[in-house]
């Protein structure tokens, strides 16, 4: 069904414009009709390291939509802690490796969907390698789907831009802001990366609006410039909220922990982050935007990164997304469990 | 299938005497021919902020053998706590509030489902008014089902109200004992009012049995009572339960918690309680009573409420009890899911 | 389709060598074509009372691919604790006995699987009568499988024979040895046990190679050479790796915790370890033998129990042994759930 084989899916750069687009449409038939049986005698097994409530229930619910099946691994759980780095004495809490772990359940699963989040009380060059996606990736014979990874959260990515196509329209030169928020916890910035490149991608005129000290990593910004000037758009970063607001068609506000302050002790991160609780997404804010749509990821925590009076407003289009999450993993599972669509311009296409 | 469009189900009281006995002929008929594709297509999403043995594993046998699937999340375990309270800052342990996790549910699943017990830390008061479930009524797009809140456990209730009609046949005017039991914990009280207003609203001879500090919540009395009158049985108070064996057809046995107590130091609970431990189901009361059959909802502490001999006795019917919760909740999801059926006095009956 | 009626499946010794391999292709028929739907409308019923990662997810995939379903009931997470013991008074830890719970899922289920890894800080005289494997047996009226008790694990067993015969051949007087591993913790010797049983039973020449002080448990050892006797194959036992690995063609290397520690305190079980380090499975174990087959049930500590280049090498079988339990259970699941083959010699087989 979808133009090629796409073998693992873990951060938006896996796919270009036109298939990003191609699965848009997918999903956006799955949503008009969506039981298929395409996916029957298959198993989908999510192996999480971390809680969920959105991916959890909207990959489940995905699966059996297409007519397969979801089994499900809690690490540290319902099964044992996984170690993940190489060459290590495994005498610790880890009863066993992701190298054995990948390859087992390659064994009984036609795909695997893996939540690792990055452990803030490390250093974020640790983090940002990734060694358990790259793992599983590495070890496994079957596809690899990225839950949120320290770098992204793809899927989220696809159904944040599948609503700004619903909402907004074509996206190329539309204004968006990309704003840090006032938090209690150092979140990961998975979701903020995943968006920014997505946005990116489509052409959008993005404007990234961060405290100073909460940079986004450096690969990352690089990869946002580029990507938006292929598609024709831009990135431009601003220190203050306000200065991105006007004229700007949606804000997408999420919090997200301080590179810099990963693996420094807590004491540190609490000062730092005493100075910026006028992060605070407002009505009012929304009010000096040009008709702007509110997005979130989900979870929010009310009063404290966004008012509650912005989340209940006209502006929100948080329920949307989490719907949209459904449509584009169901679209995405079809692309990387059936076999691609033949190319007519191929030889053999009618044979 | 059902007569009317059931949109939640949180009482007894949220089904007439009338649509109760329809109810109950589904079951019946599912427990015949127990599978059906009905569902085929359709999510039910079990929350559940408290363990559970058989509404677990009875909901999910029960959407699997109708066609349909769960998805199950365990708050504080596979997601993370959710926050019930409007209007509070959540800088707290809860990472969502149940104003988004309901609508973001609402939006994968047909139908959800939701178990959370009161907290004896609290006020009754406070626990009376079911935040959460309410919550979830208020805030979903799809129905709502209680597997267990402060105030009922209905499913319980139509699967007592059904073995007893299997057992004893037509439950008007036949006596039937609701007795407290001692135990080493303060227990929800839910079961208790559910097959309290059951009973009552069957038209049984309801003798309830207690120590005095134990009564049930007021509301909950009145109407048992005004069910009861309507259905042409009663509701009689008794602090002793050998006065209210003779001549009882069925003694439902099940410890609570007392609500004067709730919120209270444990120390003064357990002096309260340590009076009352001859409050245990023996042999001897079974015999005591006009071919009594025992009911219980389990989970039982065989030795602290219960003597064993008595749940290994042929009056035992706790093992049907929890088999036809199945058979309830297969007509009640279909009930929920499924259209209604015609009103054949409609002008459109056959169009 | 099984030739007879299997109520359950707790041990090796619960189906005859004729039985074991009509089982086996069974599997392999299944290997080759792993869709059916003899299971439709039927329901798997699993209890964990310890995490797992290839048992819970070969069972999920398992169930699914014949048409059926898993519900899971992890004890003390998301159910609460069981009870298993007769006759004590319920005051402590447990709100449920099995005696209650098994026949209550015996009435929502068509099979229930039961994990219960025996108890390290007790004595292996009380583990290794199996009260909650046996309890489930006793009190449901469904087939009862084993995951793991103290004493067996036999699906891994079935799995394990299946790898041997696609990996060696008929394994009838074939070399194998069967070595303890030194490991950090105390681990269940169920594998072992079962191992042994099975290539005793397929009549080949088994080498038990393990330190003094951790000897089998005595009827294991009786039941081994009395399947070895009657299979024409052999039992013999070393207390040194090197003396039995010449002309092995496969190794089944695994740590188990000694009989005679269960129960002592954990200084002495320390003690009795560090004597034991040298017991590690390295390549060089490995070259010595005659195209010897390295075999592990996993999870597998790398560089503790195994050195990381003999999991790695080509001499390993683990994750086609792993991928076996899938087919291996498929061909259970059908022969306890489905109605035995007609006995042609019986009068009405062509009625």
């Amino acid at each position: 069904m979808f133009s090629r084989v796409l073998r693992s899916f873990l951060s938006p750069e896996d796919l270009t414009l036109a298939e990003t687009n191609e699965l848009l449409d997918i999903a956006l038939e799955l949503k008009r009709n969506p039981l298929r049986y395409d996916l029957a005698g298959k198993t989908l097994a999510s192996v999480y390291f971390n809680p969920s409530l959105r991916t959890r229930t909207s990959f489940d619910v995905a699966m059996y939509q297409l007519g397969g099946a979801t089994t499900t691994l809690n690490v540290g759980d319902n099964t044992w802690n996984l170690e993940y780095r190489d060459d290590v004495v495994m005498d610790g809490a880890c009863a066993e490796h992701i190298r054995e772990a990948a390859r087992v359940i390659s064994r009984y699963a036609q795909a695997i969907a893996v939540r690792a989040f990055p452990k803030y009380t490390e250093k974020w060059e640790d983090n940002r390698q990734e060694p358990i996606h790259k793992g599983f990736v590495r070890e496994s014979s079957v596809p690899i789907i990225n839950l949120e990874s320290s770098l992204h959260h793809p899927c989220q990515g696809l159904a944040d831009i599948l609503t700004i196509r619903e909402k907004i329209g074509k996206p190329a030169k539309e204004p968006i802001v990309i704003s840090w928020g006032w938090h209690v916890n150092p979140l990961p910035m998975a979701v903020t990366n995943s968006v920014l490149l997505e946005v990116a991608k489509a052409g959008m005129e993005v404007r990234l609006a961060h405290p100073e000290g909460w940079e986004l990593d450096q690969d990352i910004m690089a990869s946002a410039r580029s990507l938006a000037t292929s598609a024709g758009g831009s990135v431009k970063v601003y220190n203050e909220l306000d200065a991105a607001l006007p004229g700007a068609r949606a804000i997408y506000f999420k919090s997200w922990g301080s590179i810099i302050n990963s693996g420094a002790p807590d004491v540190e991160r609490g000062a730092a982050l005493a100075h910026q609780r006028h992060w605070q997404l407002t009505l009012d804010h929304m009010k000096r935007m040009d008709r702007g749509l509110f997005m979130h990821c989900l979870p929010v925590r009310r009063g404290v990164e966004v008012m509650a009076d912005v989340l209940d407003s006209p502006y929100s289009a948080v329920i949307d997304q989490a719907e949209n999450r459904l449509h584009v993993q169901k679209a995405l599972l079809l692309a990387m469990l059936l076999p691609p669509r033949p190319d007519p311009s191929s030889p053999n296409y009618n044979i």
